[in-house]
């Protein structure tokens, strides 16, 4: 997606420890009208495809996910990062490993928001080794949906996740694949 | 606002410790099409208010404060709730009480997202005790922007921090606001 690549190369910075700084309009700031591009063209890509559910992750993914969820015309459900007094008992959870946070913590979604009748589209901002994507499809499996794909807008190509998830015979469409970046040069795409 | 007391009372769930479950379309579950016409609602009621961007609190203000930004033409910005190896150092910071975690934690938000030329909005699901809206509007003060109002979704009018922020000459606006609540009853309105 050009305009995403575009933003990449005029907002974002590369820092220490392949950190990709996007935060003024993917994570941090949100860029509204920018978001609604990432809509239409995972709208474009999964053209087609019956999806019930849009599942992400807190707390970056969700913004983009309730925007994108406007062209699929389904309702969006987050994973929550750890077990908190306003989530009742009945839950779907996973370990997920944080690399930017150097931590292992557990997912979790209320079992009454995925059902087995539900097709499921992933959306997130970062794949990168794919510890939070595997612990997503991971609860969708646990309750017995459909996993249709997952929508990326950033795919780390280079830290090897994006190959894992593929791997499982999982659809993902990223919409930048960055093979690599330095601090002086930015990112490189992969075409 | 008519459509969302009928959804507290038909979907919402009371809980020990003056809890309010309404995660089946609000804040784990989010039905997007309510949340536009929660955007809607905002911004007949802000009408006329320059606005220049909307703040929020992760995790759960985020879905909706995007969906609402929407109507507002602006970019969404979300405090963060601890520091993050993503944040560079130049940060705005306050201290928050979460009486739902029983827990104290820092509000953050990158200085380079709040400017003195900012009017702001901001958008929160919760307004209970006013601990995070106070720390949201401390950013605001410490950025020297302009704090143009609150709009909560729900407010629970009997925890006193509606109260509290009115009392400060903050415009607040809440879609519901709740009185008071019984397991069995469920929640009472005020007009």
């Amino acid at each position: 997606m050009q305009l995403l690549k575009d933003k990449i190369r005029n907002e974002g910075k590369v820092k220490d420890g392949n950190v990709l700084k996007v935060d003024s309009f993917l994570n941090h700031q949100m860029d509204i009208k920018f978001f609604n591009e990432i809509g239409k063209e995972f709208k474009r890509r999964f053209e087609g495809e019956e999806i019930t559910k849009i599942l992400t992750i807190e707390s970056s993914g969700i913004g983009i996910a309730c925007i994108v969820a406007q062209y699929f015309d389904v309702p969006v459900v987050f994973a929550k990062k750890s077990k908190t007094s306003n989530i009742a008992g009945d839950v779907y959870t996973h370990k997920v490993q944080s690399f930017t946070h150097n931590r292992i913590f557990d997912i979790i979604v209320a079992k009454d928001f995925l059902n087995p009748e539900d097709k499921i589209l992933v959306i997130d901002d970062f794949l990168a080794k794919g510890s939070a994507l595997q612990g997503l499809i991971g609860l969708i499996q646990d309750a017995g949906a459909t996993l249709v794909g997952a929508g990326i807008v950033i795919e780390k190509g280079f830290q090897g996740g994006g190959e894992l998830i593929r791997n499982m015979g999982v659809r993902v469409e990223s919409l930048a694949i960055v093979d690599g970046m330095t601090e002086k040069e930015g990112c490189i795409f992969r075409n």
